[in-house]
């Protein structure tokens, strides 16, 4: 059994997706939304299940400077200090460096576990013990990631080619890939021997930190300055002035797939990245005509559609089908679920408006 | 010419209709709408039209307790004694009765037009003028009303049969149709002779009250009880004690349908008695894509859509086609454009949810 008092959790809630609108803003994206099945926002949800393996004490939350106090808010048992709020958005690779000097300063053989704040999970037992074999496997100074047993040929997600057992429930990663086409998703699926790519990740804060100084240098140089800086209680000036000049790059491209051993703990609980007002309709509960209404609304002669407004708002569906109905109070958005993905197309669409207009 | 000076006119404000919903409800229905191309309430609409040939000063409004206020509020040229709030509606022949008595004791031998006040017209030069035409007639002791040109074979409105040429632009009416089926309401159109019902009449004051006394003898000795109480300053206590004991009845059924001569005067004005979303789509300026939205609005692969929001709301709509969609703030509908008449289902089943929740 691994020493989970050892054990850190990073969770990265600094996204500022669209995917959302109108409910998710800038000021206000999908991590603050209850999304899933249950009333808590994701970032809440994610907290709490985290925390059944690794207590506050030892979590950290990465976000950006305009979210940090609904973070505070969202979760009042993390330190303050633990929050680790960025000037800009960098990407995966400088968000969990940063946060892994942070770790590494507590606690110098430290393992952690890296987890997005927008996803759902649907079986929480299983995601724990998942998550115990992962934090095991990286004690040993493993690169890990869990890899989600597929359920359809989802060409929205990335995938990890397995490969040999390495030790009990943790195999050894032969190759990451993208998004694939529709007849490869199904091929992978077919073969039993990819699994989606989850984002969740687990190192060694030592391990990561030396990952990142051998293959983005510059990243670790800077990565360097700051854990200095934080002894003589500089570092929020130096982040402030320079943390929009660290490369843009992913976890996953920047080091994952450069790095070895790189293992990955099949995961069997229910999940979704939520990608899409589609993911929410699909993971809400239903009812008999399969639509997803907010209290208290009406359905005549309508299927499959997925509503949402705010609290006390009567919403009446007539004869319409499979529909995404959005109300967040200052916008309304309808649109076919299937073209759920589109929603970009309004944010692009208002957005040079806006530009217009000023 | 008629002496316009002894022209009064009743406008009707008391609906409380539920087609609107959820703009409209029964503390703000239909006629306190701007469901029009103008962003005028349907009922200032009413207002200033007629005001063209006839002045406030000779304005009655007949609405119901519950409105009274905000046709003071929408009509403040009006005296507030002529407006007449009835404890609980009683269909037209009671509220025309009751403003009848009223106008003939203002002036003993006054002609009155009385009007929808939630209908739309689109040319009022040609409305008043046709408005003209009508006092004229009924100056001359007829009971005269306007018949619309049909531009279409329109199953919901109802019809009036015309016989011949009695004074140029009047005509005499041979019988009023209920609201026929498709084939019937084509056959009425080909043949030239029939006109729609517009629910506007024209009448002596004194004559009117002569036909209730002969056709309604019950409702005709109510409004004389009112008539003598008004001159002691009682009416308004024996309106309140007794008004919900006058019969329910249309002046069509109670007293067009059984009077003679009954005179028509065609309209060829544009006309709609706004029966639904529908009527208001039609009416409304519509982009190159066919739809009507809100000051702000954005559609994506959207056509013939009709959405209504509150001031300054964003509303978007991509992929879909042929909607309603109505914010009213507090509740929000959607329905296929052809269903529009089935709101009503919809109100149904919210009172009896709101009903089984007491």
């Amino acid at each position: 059994m691994t020493d989970t008092d050892k054990a850190y959790a990073v969770i990265m809630a600094g996204g500022s997706g669209t995917r959302f609108w109108p409910l998710s803003r800038s000021d206000r994206p999908k991590q603050f939304l209850a999304l899933g099945p249950d009333a808590r926002s994701l970032l809440r949800a994610t907290a709490e299940r985290v925390w059944g393996l690794i207590p506050p004490e030892r979590t950290f939350v990465v976000t950006s400077e305009l979210l940090r106090d609904q973070v505070e808010k969202e979760l009042p048992e993390l330190p303050p200090a633990q929050i680790l709020a960025e000037p800009v958005g960098r990407n995966t690779a400088p968000c969990i460096g940063w946060a892994a000097t942070h770790v590494r300063r507590l606690a110098p053989d430290a393992v952690m576990t890296v987890l997005p704040a927008d996803h759902h999970i649907g079986d929480t037992a299983s995601y724990i013990e998942t998550l115990r074999q992962g934090l095991e496997a990286a004690t040993h100074g493993d690169y890990v990631t869990i890899g989600i047993r597929p359920t359809r040929a989802e060409t929205g997600y990335g995938y990890i080619e397995v490969g040999s057992e390495l030790d009990p429930g943790v195999f050894s990663a032969r190759r990451f890939v993208e998004k694939p086409n529709r007849r490869r998703a199904e091929q992978f699926v077919a073969s039993g021997r990819f699994l989606w790519n989850s984002g969740m990740f687990f190192f060694l804060a030592s391990r990561i930190l030396e990952a990142i100084e051998q293959h983005l240098p510059g990243l670790g140089e800077q990565l360097q300055r700051y854990d200095e800086a934080a002894s003589t209680g500089d570092e929020a000036a130096l982040v402030a002035r320079t943390y929009g000049d660290l490369p843009a790059i992913s976890i996953d491209h920047g080091i994952m797939e450069k790095v070895s051993p790189v293992s990955v703990v099949p995961g069997s609980f229910e999940w979704s990245d939520l990608g899409s007002w589609t993911s929410a309709w699909e993971l809400s509960e239903r009812d008999p005509d399969d639509n997803v209404l907010p209290e208290g609304g009406v359905s005549i002669d309508a299927t499959g559609n997925y509503a949402w407004a705010p609290k006390g708002k009567t919403v009446a569906l007539v004869g319409v089908a499979d529909l995404v109905v959005v109300d967040s109070g200052d916008a309304l958005l309808v649109i076919p679920r299937e073209r759920a993905q589109d929603v970009r197309e309004i944010v692009a669409a208002l957005r040079a408006r806006d530009t217009e207009e000023k």
